[in-house]
Parts: C-alpha cells; sequence; structure tokens
C-alpha cells in the first residue's frame, strides 16, 4: 500500500448493494480510507434478477464486478467476506474469509448495508423444495429448475406428472413473485411455444399465491388491481388470502380461509418474505437498541445506532417504515457519507435523512408494468416504458447498458430467450459420461 | 403428435454437439423422423468455451438451446438425457433421463455423435483439484476458481501462500491449455491491472506444463514455435518435456527429464487429454468391433460399424487419424445424414467419407493466433483476424454473433471482462446470511 491509512479517516462499508455502493461511491475525498466490504464480488442490481432466472439477461449484465465499478478509486479498497460481528467497543468488524478465516478491520466509522435476506417464517424446511431468489447462484439454479421442468413435462408420459412438471407456484405476490409469474407465463406462452413435440405447453399453470388480499401491496390499490387483472390476462392464476401451510417436493398445502388444499407441482418458488441478516441481531445485542418484528434496527433520524453515532444503518436493515427498494437504500448510503464528509469538515450537522419518494414499479409482462409516481398511476405500456428507461438509467456500466437493451429487444420484441442454459446439479443428477 | 411416425425412416442422433448438430441439420426430408438425444438442453460451442472460464462470453452465448435451433424442424424431436447402452440386435438406444428412469427409443438409422469426455489417464484422484473444461457448469467453476484466486491473493497476508494463490498451472498445452494459458495471463497482466490494493498481480505466474516437446502439436511445428514464442512474451512459463505425477490440493509434482520438482499453486487445471465415453464401449462390445487406445471404435471408410450399416460413429468418437475439431465432427454428421439420405432415396452408395481440411486454428491472446490453412501457416494479427472471422460466421444465431462481437470489443480492444461472476460453492463455502 502506497498510503498510510493511519493518517486518514477509516470508513468500513459492509455490503455492495445499493446502500453500499452509494455510501462508497459518495467517499470520494482522499482525507477518507474507505473498504467495503461484500460476500460476493460483483454488486449485484437486484430489481432485474428475475430476468437472470427466466433467461432474459446474463448474469454479468446485472452483476458488475465491485472492482470494477471502482477501479479507479485509489483511496477504497474492496474486500471479499461476510461480516458476522461488530465489536462496538473496539470499533472493528469481524470478518469471515471465504476459507473460514477470521479477520478484524477497524474503523473510525462504519455504514452498515446488509441488505435483506429472505425469510421463510421459521419453516426453514421449504427452502429445498421452494428456493428463493437473492443472488445470482439463486438465480441460476432457478433457471435450470424452469427449464428443466419443461423438459420434463416433455419426456414424462404419465398426464399427473407432467401436469405437475407444467405447474409452477410463486409463493409471494410482492414484485418478485408478481414479476417471475408473468415472465414464466410469458415462456409457457409465448417464447417457448411450438418447441416441444409431446408437451402441450398451453396446459402450463402459474399459480400465484399470497396470503394478503392483493398483490403489489406496496403499491396503490388501484395499481394492485390493475397488475391482478393483467397478470390474468397473461394466464397467470393468482390466489390472495391464501397461506401456505406445507412445502414438499410434490407440491404445496394451502390454506384459503379455513379451507385447506393441496397444489400438485414439482417447481416451487419463495418470494414471501424478507428478514434483516444475523449481523442485525448481533448490532442490536451489542448496543442495546431495539430491533423491529422483522430484525431491523431502529435508528436515530440520522441513521445512526442511538449512543453511536459512527455507526450508520442504511437500505433495508434499518427499521424506518420505508419501502425495502432499491432508492431508499441509494439515498441512505448517500446521506450517511454525507453525513461523515461533513463531520471530517467540521461543516454543522445536516438535518434528519429524508426519503425523497421517485415512485415505485414493477413490470409484469412485456409492454405491462405499473408505476406509482408522487399521486400519479401509470399502468401498461407507458408504465413498461418508464420502468424501461428507469432501469436502464441505473444499470451500471456502459456495456451492459447496451447488451441489455439487445436482450431486451430479442425478449419484448421477439420472443427469444438469449441466456437459457440450464446448469446440471441438483435438477440433473447424472454427471457420468455426458452426452 | 400429429404425425404417425411408423410411416417414416427413423433417425436417433446421439449428441447435439458438432456431429450430431450437423447431421440433424441435414436430415430435413420430411420422409424422415430424427430423435435428438444430448444430456443438456444446450448445444456447445466448444472452441470458445474457455471464454465462458475466463470472463469474455456469457454461457448463453456459446450454449444456444438445442430446440431454439431445431423449432421450425417438425421432423425433429429433442430428447434430454444420456444414451448409456445401444441394443443393436433390437435397434434401440437405451436413455437415461435426468429423475434416473430409462426408456428405449427404436431407430432405423443411428447416428452416434457422443464427443470426447476429459481424460485423466487412469488418475481420476487429480479431477477434485485440477478440474478439466467440457461443459458449461465445467466453464463456471473454473471462472469461479479463477476470479476468487486473485480476490485470495488480495485478502492473504502471508506471502508463501500468496504466490500460490497467484500461481495457475494449466496440465496439457493442446488449444484449450494454451488458450486458457494467454487468457489468465491476460487477466492478471492487462484486465485487472490495478484493481487490487494488496496483491501485486505483476507476480501472477501462469505455468503450461506438457510431457510433449512442444505446444499444440496438431499443428505444423513452426507454427508451435510461434505460439511458444508469443506465449512466453506474454508472461506464459511454458515447460515442455514435463510429466505431472500427482496433483494435491496445494499444487503439483512434475517429472522433468528424470528430475522432479514440486510446484506450489492453488489453481491447477486439466487440459491433457481426451478418451471416448463409456458408450463407445458399449457399442465395441456388442458388436465386436475393435477400439483404439482411445477407446475411439474402428470405422468403415463410410463411418458405419462394419457388419452395421444403420450405426454411423462420427467426430471425436470414430478412431479416423483425423485431429478432434470441430470441422471432422461436422462434415462426419453431414456425411452421415447424406448416405442415410441416398438409402432411402435409392441412390447408389456415396463414396467414402473424406474429410476436407479446412485449416486448424489457435488463439494465444488478443491480436495474436496461429492457423494452419492447407500449406499456409498465418500467425499474429492475420491469424487472429481469421480465427475471428470463422468463429463469428460459425457461432448459432444473429443474436449471438452481435453481443458476441460487441464483447470481444470490450475485451480485446478495451480491457474488461464482460461476464466476471464468481459463484459461490466449492470455492466460497460459507453461505449463511451473505453480506
Amino acid at each position: 500500500m502506497t498510503e498510510n491509512p493511519s493518517t486518514k479517516h477509516r470508513v468500513v462499508v459492509v455490503g455492495a448493494g445499493f446502500g453500499g455502493l452509494f455510501a462508497a461511491k459518495q467517499l470520494r475525498s482522499p482525507a477518507v480510507s474507505v473498504t467495503l466490504i461484500n460476500g460476493t464480488t460483483y454488486h449485484l442490481f437486484e430489481p432485474l434478477l428475475y430476468q437472470v432466472a427466466t433467461g432474459i439477461l446474463s448474469e454479468g449484465e446485472v452483476a458488475p464486478p465491485i472492482r470494477e465499478i471502482f477501479k479507479r478509486r485509489r483511496n477504497l479498497d474492496v474486500q471479499l467476506g461476510w461480516v458476522t460481528d461488530v465489536d462496538v467497543a473496539g470499533k472493528a468488524v469481524v470478518v469471515s474469509a471465504p476459507d473460514g478465516r477470521e479477520r478484524r478491520v477497524p474503523y473510525d466509522s462504519l455504514v452498515v448495508a446488509a441488505g435483506a435476506r429472505n425469510s421463510y417464517f421459521g419453516e426453514e424446511g421449504f427452502a429445498e423444495h421452494a428456493p428463493s431468489l437473492k443472488n445470482i447462484d439463486d438465480a441460476l439454479e432457478l433457471r435450470s429448475r424452469i427449464f428443466h421442468a419443461f423438459e420434463m413435462a416433455d419426456l414424462e408420459e404419465d398426464p399427473e406428472a407432467r401436469r405437475r412438471w407444467l405447474t409452477f407456484v410463486l409463493i409471494g405476490a410482492g414484485p418478485t413473485g408478481v414479476e417471475l409469474a408473468g415472465q414464466i407465463a410469458e415462456l409457457a406462452h409465448r417464447a417457448l411455444k411450438g418447441q416441444y413435440r409431446h408437451a402441450d405447453l398451453a396446459e402450463t399453470r402459474v399459480i400465484l399465491l399470497d396470503a394478503a388480499d392483493r398483490v403489489l401491496p406496496a403499491f396503490d390499490a388501484p395499481l394492485s388491481a390493475k397488475a391482478h387483472k393483467q397478470l390474468t390476462r397473461m394466464g397467470v392464476d393468482v390466489r390472495l388470502d391464501t397461506r401456505v401451510v406445507d412445502v414438499d417436493a410434490g407440491g404445496v398445502k394451502v390454506d384459503a380461509g379455513g379451507g385447506g388444499e393441496r397444489i400438485e407441482g414439482y417447481t416451487k418458488i419463495w418470494a414471501a418474505g424478507v428478514a434483516a441478516p444475523a449481523l442485525a441481531g448481533r448490532i442490536a445485542q451489542a448496543t442495546g437498541v431495539p430491533t423491529d418484528r422483522a430484525g431491523r434496527i431502529r435508528v436515530e433520524p440520522d441513521l445512526t445506532v442511538p449512543g453511536h453515532p459512527e455507526i450508520f444503518v442504511v437500505g433495508d436493515m434499518a427499521a424506518l417504515d420505508l419501502p425495502g427498494v432499491a432508492q431508499v437504500a441509494m439515498q441512505g448510503g448517500r446521506y450517511a457519507a454525507r453525513v461523515i464528509q461533513g463531520r471530517l469538515d467540521g461543516r454543522p450537522p445536516k438535518r434528519p435523512f429524508r426519503y425523497l419518494d421517485k415512485g415505485n414499479m414493477a413490470t409484469i409482462g412485456r409492454f405491462a408494468a405499473v408505476a406509482n409516481v408522487g399521486k400519479l398511476h401509470v399502468g401498461g405500456l407507458i408504465g413498461w416504458l418508464m420502468w424501461l428507461a428507469v432501469h436502464v438509467f441505473y444499470l451500471i456500466g456502459f456495456k451492459n447498458k447496451v447488451t441489455t437493451l439487445l436482450h431486451w429487444v430479442v425478449s419484448f420484441l421477439g420472443r427469444g430467450r438469449a441466456e437459457r442454459v440450464a446448469l446440471g446439479g441438483r435438477s440433473v443428477p447424472n454427471a457420468e459420461d455426458r452426452v
């Protein structure tokens, strides 16, 4: 290392999601030395992850390497590892390296932006049969399961079993569940149409379940209704007020208004809930600060942990009564970085964090999206064009913008899927002498 | 199914590599019913697989879905599965489905094009520490190992261990070994330069070993010399007449002219040899036909199995004294299809298969390739431009041609790697609460 870090203000940023990325981007001053710690080598553009799972985009397009993003930032060090604990008194984070070794990384200021993990609400056993979607490994696993299901349906001669292969159950009707349901319906009814000789893909059932009484509950009610109508038009079977009580290899058991029912289906995807990662609990314990029901840390109006002005919590880990969307994390990360910089510059404290709601959007299928922008409700094609513009704008890297647009042309104007590789592994047991 | 297959001549094609693909493409006649059986859902453009392993191309670009390629071919049925045996007397292949169930698929004519598998020459234990490159799963595993090695080098404080993370050992100096060595050297010395704060990537050692006395032995000697010189210029340590006698987690033991030596290095890649898949042995056994040393089937001049004019063996599985390159398989597959069609049309038997050698080429790095075209030897930039033109021409699908060219601009004119995602799994054990 060419610089002496001891003369600099050391900021450790935990997590390279939207919160951590925007905090790190903002901390440009050479008076600051930034260490950005993440469990993977990439920043994940999570709102498009479902498109990797359904064969539209490649993983590189939604997951640029963190080092590439920051290659010109000499005051920033990227480190691979999981932050397992924070030594609040000693001002250091404990990091577990991929080889299992632990190390301590000291800080003067800490920005914790470790996001959320999927939650099975205590039923962790569901995960084996109904995987969820949180990182690139998950997306490739789901992609393999989805495309293999159609292959197996084509091979299967027993009509009952074939029906199970052609049934896809999405548990949770938030943006991820809705977007996956829409894309799987498009695969069956449009993209893959005519490519199978034995299975009739028109028989595909895409079932979207939620315990709530409407889809996309984070949106205004009229948009939920619009999304619901669009999903139904695309052939998605939307079942609300329906709670999943059991999941096994062959299907799910649901409880709808007191009446139990079993849905037979081999491919189940869990998109029902998120919770704070274990690190939130460790920080709460170490600082004596309470968490909310989802395990998120109750922070001060300036996003710091009560009694610890040097620790900021941004994005999904902070209990703020804000939606778990990219914009909240981005703005939180940038705010925390500005407070840190302001303190170093001797400026008076910034006013409390205020989230500027730029709107919320979700796609349902091609040419159909819903968007809340302030009091404006937009649906259909206009919503979809807005969705497209916003997502291309926020994608990282010129190359990714270009190839992503090209892949969207292939998938939405055409009906191809450019990235349909189904990997071996769990869904294909035999690995000897592959032919 | 809308057609009655019993009135048609049933052709089963085993394998959707270059041989099987070109046979199936040729069998267009509606008088023929084709069943194409493959162990994965994709056709693999194997000559570019090393570019997936080194972050240049996405898997979709080199592995288009077989169904997509044949979607307009109503006389063709794609089936996922591994052909484990051939019932020569009963004229049926035995297929193992991904769920382990076996089925029989009857044929009137059979085209076996199951390619080659990697061979560890009896030392199968080497595979754990020195994986090889044969399909997309392998490429993603190698990509993860390569990019994680640089990450670990950056985290490692012990200079000995860091040196092991920065040492890459390629075993086998055929095209795959040479191309991987060149690309890993480019990664270390160009693409990733300046992105690490602790490890000095200039210390990276790329060691290319072979028991033979020159690299690329399938090429003319002057081209081998050219490739060797180019590799050395790129910083690759080429060690010939060097046999690997042991491989473990920490390195390899080699025997060079009687003197033993140990090379410490965490990342080893096996590119030393291929052999026929187990299916070749089954067919040889069932028909009483001998195989060569690599287990390949000795076929008649018309590529049929002696005594079985209905069974064709094309590509790497046939013992023909031809190189194991795409062109041999393509021409063999097309030839077999034409013989089958000729018989149905009552035309006189075709003359024996003759391979038209259109040339052989391998890239070493950007702007550098070697090519044999007839008696012409081409190296350097001109060889590289030829390589580029030929590979774009043979890539399947307009979309893949466009995005591949774009990715080559990024990697060769620029110095980026568009597909650098390192997956979790073996190389990153901890999966709990990823941050």
